[in-house]
């Protein structure tokens, strides 16, 4: 029985540095450590080039290790994550530069919160109701502590900011005048578009958030509260926010890993973006554990190896077989040319990269056929 | 900060025992334990007058706890589940009857089964592939201890199995001759219709299943091989099984806890299961943590909360309010009354238990508005 530091491989890890890559247990989350490297240098790259700060989502991989790297490969300025479980997971880390780019408005949580730059962190919120600005101002005084706020707008996503330059004016003056708080900025992430096919139906959701963010940062120079950071974008969006002269800091996280989903949005030359931009260093290795007809074979990677509400797994590398079916524990492979075996493996491209992350407990770091590391995915099941 | 036993409330666990119900960290899953109970007693009463066999799925709950609960109130024979990982949580939890309920074909993944009944349990596995019983064989050898396997028949899910009686024998015979392996019956597990919500439409599937088994149970009689167990049956089949004289063994799992799918289909009658058969015992206990509009509220439980791949959840004991999207870490609430205001609390009912009890580490056992207990889901993660 091989076992490191207690762990059991095959019950509590999927495998062991140094292994083959044969020899993980499936199924589990592997990351090609070369694409990886490339995809954050990329994007470090683009960022530095164009001026912006490149705050790395860390809701997408949930993992110390990889923010890591992110800010040691791509020159990322920290993290942004969307619960306080998870920003507590970065600080204890060390991690200097944190946002919960998410309202907080439970009395605990804000305690939690409030507490969070006695670790040594910096701590920035959104907010977009005014009670809610009160009760942070008292929890952070409270503790002798200070949190900055961001407020956030609403450009187009349907979900939680404020709708327009008066709302956002009344805000950032509440913040500005709250003992113990500080006005940051802007959170303006469109997260609504980001998978739309076509970079033309991209481009025109960018257009209307980016006039609308422009409408507001021109209120607040107006009211004497210039935002200092706006900030927002996604992996198919960053190019626009980049381009609009108005946001400053980028909050790209599944470039990292990519996913199926993902993969099928096409850039301004109608390529498809995992084919030109980014390379999938994301897979659920899965092995066939049935192959009861000829045509039909049954791997072990279902829903509790990956999430399917934003479609089907794509096979990498692979033209000859399909996945065409999700169950809890299994995934139906069509294999019309008989070409797959009992205990083939196969490398799945999930569909949506972040809740399929949450699911796991350890990425398997691989290079040149080898496991490289294991890293613990740290703040897996971080909901609260 | 409150603790226990070293874990957090908030960033480790959700609750303390003790707690009233409006303490409890969100989003968590939370256990009504009063349904649940109603629902293990009742099944339990079903299977005892019936003289079947009800071996509880435990795929579903993960959950040692909620096993023995199933074992003591509902007469529960043992346990199945669906891989090797998720059956050693049972087997060092002293669960004396283990079946895994699916095939086992990785060299690694046989060699720990076949180390299992060391444990003290007798351990159970589906086949339907002939190379595969060699492979089971020697290991068991190998350790000195015997397996039990069951032959996989496809009775209509088209995942795995063999097809007919012909192949069927040939396995069981193979299995028979096979030093270490004892033949023990039939696996015969209809999955693809359980959640047809027309009582008709199942009833039709099942009787396809139920003539199938039967053929194959005459060509064993036949050889000399009578099945000592024909195992199978879901929460939306169950009733077909026992009637059908030819199945001795259940395997619900969702009847327990209940879901918003499952909650869909109708009895004979034509009424919902969730409103004649079954109570809903579990819910993901979620805040509202934005309000931006009057229409609009956002909620903290998402994809990482609840699987969503079933069909959104549904607000439990509310016709005012509506989970109308799931994102990452939010749900939109169609509010159009007014009704919610910040951090009001809701149970919503999620549209798949299984890979939603998957996404949390605890149970919060709730009885009469207070925290019973805190069950950790022992088998969360267990994908091996």
């Amino acid at each position: 029985m091989s076992s490191f530091d207690g762990y059991e491989v095959g019950f509590d890890i999927p495998a062991l540095p140094g292994m083959s890559e044969a020899e993980i247990q499936t199924p589990c989350l592997i990351l090609d450590m070369d694409a990886l490297e490339r995809n954050i240098r990329k994007l470090g790259h683009f960022a530095h080039t164009h001026g912006m700060r490149h705050r790395a989502h860390g809701k997408m991989h949930k993992s110390v290790d990889v923010l890591k790297l992110q800010m040691e490969l791509g020159g990322a300025v920290g993290v942004c994550c969307q619960k306080v479980s998870e920003a507590e997971v970065f600080a204890r880390a060390g991690v200097a530069d944190i946002l919960v780019s998410n309202q907080v408005t439970d009395a605990a949580k804000i305690d939690r919160l409030a507490r969070m730059p006695k670790l040594g962190a910096q701590i920035t919120v959104c907010v977009d109701d005014l009670g809610n600005v009160a009760h942070l101002s008292a929890s952070a005084q409270r503790h002798g502590t200070v949190l900055n706020c961001l407020v956030e707008v609403d450009v187009g996503a349907a979900r939680c900011g404020v709708s327009g330059p008066n709302a956002a004016v009344a805000l950032a003056q509440a913040i500005d005048a709250a003992p113990s708080l500080r006005f940051a900025g802007l959170q303006a992430y469109q997260g609504a578009m980001q998978h739309l096919e076509h970079h033309a139906d991209r481009k025109a959701k960018a257009d209307v958030a980016i006039a609308l963010v422009r409408t507001v940062v021109s209120a607040l120079q107006a009211a004497g509260l210039p935002p200092g950071l706006v900030s927002g974008a996604g992996t198919g969006s960053f190019q626009f926010e980049t381009e609009s002269g108005v946001y400053n800091e980028l909050q790209c996280g599944s470039y990292a890993f990519m996913d199926a989903d993902y993969g099928r949005i096409r850039d301004a030359e109608g390529h498809r973006i995992d084919e030109t931009q980014w390379d999938n260093a994301l897979f659920v290795l899965t092995s066939v554990m049935s192959h009861p007809l000829p045509g039909r074979a049954v791997c072990d990677a279902g829903l509790k190896a990956m999430s399917a509400e934003s479609g089907l797994p794509r096979v990498y590398g692979r033209d000859d077989v399909s996945y065409t079916g999700c169950s809890d524990e299994h995934g139906t492979l069509s294999d019309p040319q008989g070409a797959l075996k009992l205990n083939d493996r196969l490398r799945l491209v999930p569909g949506h990269c972040d809740p399929t992350c949450n699911l796991h407990d350890w990425y398997v770091c691989v290079r040149n056929g080898q496991v490289e590391a294991l890293w613990p995915i740290s703040a897996r099941g971080k909901v609260f």
